[in-house]
């Protein structure tokens, strides 16, 4: 039920498609994905703990998943069956849903539009594990290939302006099903997260006419006490301005806006890395739960500069009024000890192996 | 240790005093409060569970907080000592302090500053109970009014930008302590958050001529649908683009860009109307999680126009990978839906007592 008609039968007051909302204070935009007669109680995250042999996610319930729209799987096998390696079906449950163009209408002083956009879920290997760090680096080569896939599927939309993949590991980090899997959203908007990227590149381009993921790589390697591992193709290093203790980001060396551009030496090493890190993290800090996110450039709209990266962030602090209140973040561990402990614990992984 | 120590020590990598640093991709400031020697276990937040009898916030235990900086006392009481009725100490764990002003300084190409700044608790009763909900509306009009009153004590300082209080209340919404407490920030800079509503609000008043949240109590006052109770002084509503399910706004129907300005009987209704909503919220959905923030104009800088208001956000939901990469935010709760709710909580409230 699109806003106007919100506005225009008020007492209803449930909304049965999703919807856009902006925010007038902030430009935030907002997404209400509410289901009829919820009640108070019920809206609560479920949280799955089924044992591995209920898991909708194994092989062999592939039927308790919506159909399939991808897949890695021996050509003679036919779609939700098994023998797949890495499989796509749209999020039972999806935040957004249904076609564009966006619409945008007015409801007096607020702006709302239909809760467009397409949900999918990647379940990232047939086997019944936590996350990354348990997956042979070829698995995870072949996840970040089909994140690349439906990138280049879903900006067939015209109307799709961002596609946000994300992972979230571990109860904390907002995980409802333990089965490692990623999530991708494809989004009629830019949002605000990417729009202040966007900003501040510029200005640093601007300023220094340099990109400032490729000054960052420069200034990292030279200092060296916040770098973690360093690849021919890529780095990881935890961020001079880290948000939340242990943060670390994976950044590629080249200069490329586009993730699903990336080609396959970098995707190699980008699973190597990302695989090698979050071991390190679940070593140390007995597994943390944590959320990775992929930053690439805008889809369908012009972007001059960016710089793909992702974004490791454990959640082993809890974000508060503060943080909710100004938007900055309180991290209780410098970046440079985090990097430390992380090359220390690269070595004893070494030596153990 | 200033970032420019930190770079050239490379190696120790350990930040001995807090610091501010500048995220150059998005412009945000986070602040770095490691402490000397701290091991990757040991950062975890503590949580304080015990009973009230060893509650260091209770009456008897001054000794086991820093010295008192203000207090609600009868005059024959000395600092330190029981009889308080509201008392405020400096945060045993400070996320910012030391003097300013604020000089920021180069790291190559990234910036940063001391960790300057001002922490401190307000103790909020001598009863040892969770939140406002459970305190006296005379009780919890006190605790507004030394808000107001260390608000003005701290701009005293002439490198204060922005003063920020809050309320943690509940083990996930990031509370260590149980007794009922709120904390206020004092801060060199004008945080993100801020800057974004100061944008968004020039930008509504130069379109329509009116401040956005004037129009927003106009509209809800009119439409209804997402109101929950209406004062002579103030209007408590869910926001049309809420982030989090029973998100709930208070916020005072005079246009006034400072709360430390508030007179006295709005400040009496506000305690009156978030005591009552508090109350609604815990009936409704079990005493939850909920984060109480502030936003009010900055101080010791120009600001045009502003509307300050409080924002009650329930933690029912995680935040995760889709609100950290986007910075948009999934309401799985109608605010019409749980206006309705919360509009019935309050009959049922009010034919119980």
């Amino acid at each position: 039920m699109p806003c106007v008609e919100l506005c225009r039968t008020g007492s209803t007051g449930v909304a049965v498609l999703p919807e856009w909302r902006k925010d007038i204070l902030t430009g935030r935009w907002v997404v209400i994905a509410a289901e009829r007669g919820k009640r108070p109680l019920d809206f609560k995250v479920r949280r799955d703990r089924r044992a591995a042999v209920l898991c909708p996610l194994c092989p062999g319930h592939e039927r308790e998943t919506p159909p399939e729209v991808a897949a890695y799987r021996p050509v003679d096998t036919p779609p939700d069956t098994p023998g797949w390696r890495v499989r796509v079906v749209p999020n039972k449950f999806p935040a957004v849903r249904g076609e564009g163009p966006a619409a945008v209408q007015s409801c007096g002083i607020y702006r709302a539009m239909p809760g467009i956009g397409v949900h999918e879920m990647v379940i990232e290997a047939p086997e019944h594990v936590r996350g990354f760090e348990d997956l042979d680096p070829e698995q995870v080569a072949a996840v970040l290939r089909m994140w690349q896939e439906r990138s280049r599927a879903l900006r067939r939309l015209a109307w799709i302006k961002y596609i946000q993949v994300f992972k979230n590991t571990g109860q904390a980090a907002g995980a409802s099903l333990e089965h490692t899997h990623s999530q991708i959203v494809a989004l009629p908007l830019v949002p605000d997260a990417l729009r202040a990227e966007l900003a501040g590149m510029a200005e640093h381009v601007q300023a220094t006419g340099e990109c400032p993921l490729c000054a960052m790589l420069r200034q990292e390697a030279e200092d060296g006490s916040r770098m973690i591992v360093q690849g021919r193709h890529a780095a990881v290093f935890a961020p001079f301005a880290s948000r939340f203790p242990f943060e670390v980001w994976a950044v590629p060396r080249a200069h490329q806006e586009d993730f699903a551009l990336a080609g396959e030496a970098v995707i190699r090493e980008l699973a190597h890395l990302l695989r090698d890190v979050l071991g390190r993290l679940a070593g140390l800090l007995g597994s943390p739960p944590y959320n990775l996110v992929l930053h690439t450039a805008p889809v369908n709209s012009p972007c001059e500069h960016y710089h793909w990266h992702v974004e490791v962030l454990p959640r082993l602090a809890v974000c508060a009024g503060f943080e909710f209140g100004t938007g900055c973040y309180i991290n209780p561990v410098a970046p440079e000890a985090a990097a430390r402990h992380l090359r220390e614990a690269g070595k004893s992984r070494a030596k153990k192996s």
